[in-house]
């Protein structure tokens, strides 16, 4: 029996089918709901009719692993997240579990243990990666208590029904020398593939993300008896910096390395149309593939806006609000990787780093860890309009059970 | 009896006590409140003292003139306003009040009418110079009763008790053949005669103001995963767009026109940390002295915003939402104002142009009009701290004094 392309579809449109709303609105399973619940219950039937017994973890991540390998055997893992943003696309996460799905299908002894990790989007708490971080060890229950969700239920309390137990958090950690290692299939969630024609491609780091608040003070002013020359406004301040960011990281990047800076966050005070800006608040979000990127990156972020508010009388305070380290992923893995799709004759493989960050970048620093693009439609993502070829989520199957059986 | 310096500054601070909340946090009177009408009632006071006649016109504008003048002797107009924007100083409009009064004090018999214009800033009903444009003919009752203030009062409500009488605002328009013409002394609420020493000048015209509403859409998306090239981010183009604007003012300007282009709003949509802005929408501020200016800087605007968009495959919308036409003042009032500056030797009497409306703007194309700039310290206005020296707005007022008696 092969890989089946078909039988990977059926998945995914069954899981589509356990959403909240309508599919002409989208695709949403929030974590710890019924919707997202039953589609996590079908991937569990769905692996037990092939042989495979379930485990919900403390931190509420289903394992499902053949009941046929010794429970010392060492496994890879697999999987990815099956929660949704809000009116999200059928893809996301989706794809990442229905592949190793497939392969214990195909190879009902493989030495593979598919994960679907618990609450990955962080729309519902407002923080991402909840069920890796747990069972990695990285995030506390006192910390998780203080999470709430619109309804102001914490996550633990949302998520006891379905299996989350902080008193276990501790003996139900992640053991990292009963893995393998870890292969995440995702859906690149960018452009750059699609429109270079690469249908897969080997993630060799996970970008890095630093974050700041910044404010610029100038002098609120009449727009209309003040001269140009005689202005320090703090918009048009602002304005220069968010162009020269732009220019920086298009210096920054290179191809397919997702190094990116992006001012998704602007206000202006007074904001009145006859009064030049005062005040301009802005957030800068910068991610990169290595440390040294990072820090030559927020160097050079501090040196656009020391020259323009110096050059223009405007006073900066920078404030950085997220530091996360980028995540080499595995070598090894990496080329095992590589040698699979050779032998399958994938035209295209190239390295690319992840601008998006992943479970996969919380187990990294644990276990060997690698992950699998699928091209993303126009790149488009946390939309129902999202859109992979299932050719191409097959093909990633067929290189997953490649490398998960190379030994078998 | 000569100008006096010490009486004009007396008239400011007396005026400067009528206000609606403590000295330290500012001067506020807001047009037909009780400190408004107590400020006007003071100034009514006072040129009664000296054999003036006071008559409250339709539009609530207040007309002190010497009763000794025959009815049908033609004279010269000169006044300002003395509501204020809410915690501002005590020089903006009001200088230009207490002036003509001190002139009245000296000349008694001088033909001259000083006028009290009612509201003027447009912070009370979000429509400046009502007074100036209802005694024009230029706002109509209807147009008039549209307006609200914070409380949810029309003008023509608020206005009643003052004076204001919209049945008669026909019979009582400004009757131009009467008047000699408008001389209105102003603080020039910009920085560039105090930072270039000028204590005085004389404004040949108020700049005309367009005002647009712009907004770009682009491509919301994953602030991680979509490549700098792959984007459509409407806030990077908002701000190549802002800085552009800045050097085309720039480019436009020349010493003293107060030739300026503002972007004082803005709004970014989603406005989150992590997602590239799909939407920001903002406002153009575009004052200029003439015509061919105004048509010239707006071609050029809607190029600037054509290049930027059309680069970066972001959508525009521009909407003019104001026009209001640059105002050339009058030659020949202007030559007598340098004529008498040049024999009370000052120094520096330059020709400027006016960045913000005064009612002068609305009587300019009816009226013979000029006006008089007095320095501002730092160019700061509509705030407590603004400052103009006591000197110099005796220097106006006897500017002002010589041209309104120069015939006597």
């Amino acid at each position: 029996m092969a890989i089946s392309a078909n039988r990977i579809l059926s998945d995914i449109e069954a899981i589509a089918g356990f959403s909240e709303v309508a599919p002409s609105i989208g695709y949403s399973r929030p974590t710890f709901t019924k919707a997202w619940a039953a589609a996590r219950d079908y991937v569990i039937a769905e692996a037990e009719k092939v042989g495979c017994s379930a485990r919900i973890d403390a931190a509420a991540n289903v394992h499902l692993r053949p009941k046929s390998l010794p429970a010392d055997n060492k496994v890879w893992l697999s999987g990815s997240h099956i929660d949704s943003v809000p009116t999200g696309g059928k893809y996301d996460g989706v794809m990442g579990i229905v592949a190793p799905l497939e392969v214990l299908r195909v190879h009902p002894n493989a030495p593979l243990e598919l994960i679907i990790f618990a609450e990955e989007e962080g729309s519902t708490f407002n923080l991402g990666m909840l069920g890796s971080r747990a069972w990695a060890g990285t995030l506390s229950a006192d910390e998780m208590a203080k999470l709430k969700n619109k309804a102001g239920v914490d996550p633990l309390t949302a998520g006891k029904p379905y299996g989350l137990d902080p008193t276990r958090f501790d003996v139900d950690k992640l053991a990292p020398d009963r893995y393998l290692g870890l292969i995440e299939i995702h859906a690149e969630q960018g452009i750059s593939m699609w429109k270079n024609d690469i249908r897969v491609a080997v993630v060799t780091a996970i970008n890095g993300r630093r974050q700041y608040a910044v404010t610029l003070t100038g002098q609120p002013n009449h727009a209309g008896s003040t001269k140009m020359v005689d202005r320090a406004d703090a918009l048009t301040c602002a304005a220069e910096i968010i162009v020269d960011l732009e220019d920086l990281a298009r210096g920054l990047d290179m191809e397919l390395d997702h190094t990116v800076i992006t001012v998704g966050q602007l206000t202006v005070k007074p904001n009145a149309i006859n009064v030049i800006p005062g005040e301009a608040s802005f957030t800068i979000d910068f991610r990169a593939r290595s440390g040294t990127m990072l820090e030559k990156g927020e160097e050079r972020i501090k040196a656009v806006i020391a020259e323009a508010t110096g050059r223009r009388n405007v006073a900066a305070k920078l404030v950085a609000t997220e530091s996360l380290p980028a995540e080499p992923l595995d070598h090894s893995i990496c080329d095992r990787l590589r040698r699979a799709a050779k032998k399958l004759g994938v035209a295209k493989f190239p390295d690319v780093a992840s601008g998006a960050l992943h479970d996969s970048a919380i187990l990294a620093p644990l276990l060997p860890t690698a992950m699998l693009f699928v091209a993303s439609e126009d790149g488009i993502s946390h939309n129902p309009a999202e859109f992979s070829r299932i050719e191409d989520i097959a093909l990633a199957t067929e290189i997953l059970a490649a490398v998960v059986t190379e030994g078998a």
